[in-house]
């Protein structure tokens, strides 16, 4: 049987899943759909950091340092708006710059945010589908003890230090039809280890996107080890909303429609709860430090599709 | 007495003489005009190119190979926008791009381009005035051969191929108050070594200016050299007009409200001729290859002003 798979991604984490799986599966196969809540306008740019991310990642010209952004890097044209006065608190590459300007250039000129992606992994030769979560702007608004923060405001400007109270999704965004005839042909939806708060929620918020995950076998890989983020801030918004990071938390966060959860060694000791409440559950290494190391958790995430209640 | 300089200027060689004059002035006896009929709107961006090169230039930011653009430029955005299949026939390296982008916000944050080139003056450390002819938009059009063409697509984009037939300035240009108090106070008007046809003559078009010009003592400097431009079409653009390429041409275009001009010591044949129809004229080395000799030809146009009949 040919596995069709539906893998939600937002930035870095989710992208090293995403590139895993995409060495495991034909291009067919597998779609990656992206967190766009993140997106925003700045210097007249359509900035859009999680899809890039992706994108990056799967045409193997991300840094791999950093995660998001491109390898051999140059800051030339930031340096010179720097200069002037303008606003230099988010990182724009050079290389960077001319994604930002020609995705810009044809949204302008009429095309969807769809289009523009594929015309772009076709560009990059990237093989899997990689689609933005929605055509429609649909901006992520944290709520904080600062007040209502855009998101990259939040994230990048204020380097996410005020105190979370809570999140508001913007927009009605819909889905496109090219998601929907990702979900109406998948088998198995995989939650990449991104933040349920920013990443996954926004695209659960999608119109009609809920009812293909309650429908569909779903497995999240979790985003907290041992009670803290590999990256970003998933664990200090979970303490600030007054619950414990932790695998429980991210299982509580997808409940009742989860069917499984990959959680890494450091997190057995939850196994046994996770269980007795009707999820499958992998334990194993789930930090990828390598390309190896994506590779081996993304096959352990299909296999583990098998064992898998619902099947 | 306290002279008081306007120099009109356009790309390269306009440029080159405003540096000159630059360095002979005080910052506040000095205002440079400059054309934007070149101004384009080109992947989202307000571009100016010779604004941008007259900045560049005063800013001692210039490449000095090109005389346009940045000394140590990259060009990573480019190659990027190339691969994504955008338009890359307008060379816009990394740097410049920090220009374009923060011109481009704070334009459509509701500055004018007279504001914005005043703040861009300040922080690159530029003594003197230097302003766009107009805030409002006046796209100069090639008529050619070819049907009409906006001038970037005639200059960068067709390389200057087509056969032109003449021009029209577009929009209704209104002169800034800038603009109005740099004539009023100025003692001479000094026409840079620019194209007539395509820098000159859309300045003289912003409503206003030709009545200073009618007024003040002018001082062109003759942009053709023994029958050919330094750099350029401008030669090119007489001979298809019709008309040879020469200071007489030069002397032509801008009778009979032109005092005098300067031109090279090749084209000293036709120095009886000029004076004869009224001219002030002097002979001397007008090709500027190094910053000695921007200030030397600077320091003739200045004492020259003496010999003027008019004074």
């Amino acid at each position: 049987m040919k596995l069709n798979v539906v893998a939600l991604a937002g930035g870095v984490g989710g992208a090293k899943l995403a590139d895993g799986l995409a060495r495991q599966l034909a291009a067919d196969q597998l779609t990656i759909i992206v967190n766009t809540g993140d997106d925003f306008e700045h210097l007249v740019l359509k900035i859009c950091p999680d899809l890039d991310t992706v994108c990056y990642m799967l045409a193997g010209l991300a840094n791999p340092e950093t995660g998001w952004g491109r390898q051999d890097e140059s800051w030339q044209a930031l340096a010179n708006i720097s200069i002037l006065g303008g606003p230099d608190w988010f990182s724009l590459g050079d290389k960077d710059l001319g994604t930002h300007l020609e995705r810009t250039r044809r949204l302008r000129a009429g095309q969807t945010l769809t289009q523009v992606t594929r015309a772009f992994c076709e560009s990059w030769s990237i093989g899997p589908t990689i689609l933005p979560m929605s055509n429609d702007p649909a901006p992520t608004i944290v709520l904080t003890n600062a007040g209502e923060l855009g998101f990259q405001e939040y994230f990048v400007h204020q380097g996410c230090r005020p105190a979370v109270t809570g999140f508001r999704f913007e927009g009605a965004p819909q889905a496109s039809a090219e998601v929907v005839r990702a979900f109406q042909s998948a088998d198995l939806v995989v939650l990449c280890p991104s933040n349920p708060w920013v990443s996954i929620d926004p695209i659960r918020n999608v119109a009609g996107i809920q009812d293909h995950l309650d429908r569909l076998p779903v497995i999240a890989v979790s985003p907290i080890i041992g009670g803290q983020a590999v990256k970003g801030p998933a664990a200090k918004m979970y303490s600030e909303m007054g619950i414990e990071p932790s695998v429980e938390a991210v299982a509580g966060h997808y409940s009742p429609w989860l069917d499984g959860i990959v959680i890494d060694k450091v997190d057995v000791g939850a196994a046994p709860k996770l269980e007795e409440s009707g999820l499958a559950v992998l334990v194993t290494e789930t930090w990828m430090r390598t390309k190896a190391e994506r590779d081996r958790l993304a096959l352990a995430v299909l296999e583990f599709r098998e064992k898998l209640n619902i099947i």
